[in-house]
This record gives C-alpha cells, structure tokens and sequence, in this order.
C-alpha cells in the first residue's frame, strides 16, 4: 500500500471520481480504519479482492493527482496565504486585530 | 454542441484527463477555431467522426464539473477576492496604494 496519510489527502480532492462501491471501501479502510479482513466479511468477498481493489484506487488517485495537481495547489495557496499574513505583519505593519480578519477571510478563500 | 465559452472553460480544468488525441482535436476546435471540416481533413476522418467525438468530450467535461467543481470554486474565489478588496477599502480604510498590494497577492493565491 501507499502512504496512508497522502491516499486520504488524495481521497478529500479525487473521491468523487471513483466508483460508489470504490468511494465506500476506500472509506471504510482510509476514513474508519477497518481492517482488509473486515471490509472483506462486510462485502461478501475475499481479503485479497479487497487488497487489489484498494491498490488499484491508490493508483487510480495518484494519476489523477499527477494531472490535475489538487493536493499540490491546495499546499501552494496555504503556503502564499502564509507569505501574506507575514508580509502584512512585518513589512505592512497591520494591527495584529487588522491582520487576524484579513488571515480569517484569506482561509475562506483557501479552502473553498 | 453546449455553450462555446463554457466547454473552453472547462477544457482549462480538465483537459489534462482526456487522451491525447481528444485533447488534440478539442483544442482544435474551441482554442484554434477549427471548423469541424477542417478537423476531420487533417485527421484523415469524417466530419460525423469528429462531431461526435467532441460531442463525447463536451459530456466528459461537463460530468467531471459535476463531480469536481474546480470552475465553481474558482468563480467562488474571485467573488470572496473581490468581496476583500472591497472590505479592505471601504470597512478598513485602508490606502488604495496597500489595497492594490493586497489585491496583487490575492490575485496570485486564486490563480494558483
């Protein structure tokens, strides 16, 4: 298996574009860490199926990271807002109450 | 055919997750202004081919918004921009020469 840690980052961008069937055992093992085994007895098949299933969707999610680059621009525009917050602070010389409302707006933007 | 603009807005999202060849000819045809004709000429294919090929990726398009909604969260974020600048200037105060600063570095978060 992958990371773990970069396959759910990567399941939060891409989930939409699996399978219903995929999206809920990629739940199941990433979101609420049911083991092979258990997400096996739970859909009537194999440890094994389940195993390649999961393999097969990290790599599908991978793809899909290495063409659109969600988690990449996601970290870019995190780490800009940073620079702006600093730069308002040291350079700009904003109050600390100015520069907390404009970090609050600029974290809507991020995260929409 | 859908809506020109908005199938060459989306082509800027996804037209990483098409093949090569339907990337070809969809730049052809919405960024280069290819007629349909033309298109099919130099692929050595019919005309009936190509529309019906552009017409496949026009849904392809269109379904992957519906799941991802990169376009929709992207106006999103120039509306939230905007709605900064405008707080910034006219709540806060602020000098027009700082706001435009601000502006700038807002602009580059939202393009990246």
């Amino acid at each position: 298996m992958n990371d773990r840690f970069e396959i759910s980052l990567l399941l939060d961008y891409y989930m939409e574009l699996l399978t219903e069937k995929q999206q809920d055992i990629m739940n199941m093992y990433y979101n609420d860490d049911f083991s092979l085994a258990e997400i096996a007895e739970i859909n009537n098949t194999s440890r094994q199926a389940i195993h390649d299933l999961i393999k097969r969707c990290d790599k599908t999610l991978i793809s899909y990271e290495e063409k659109l680059k969600l988690l990449e621009k996601s970290n870019i525009r995190k780490t800009k807002k940073n620079e702006i917050v600093e730069k308002l602070t040291n350079e700009y010389m904003l109050s600390k109450e100015l520069v907390d409302d404009i970090d609050e707006m600029l974290e809507e933007i991020i995260n929409s």
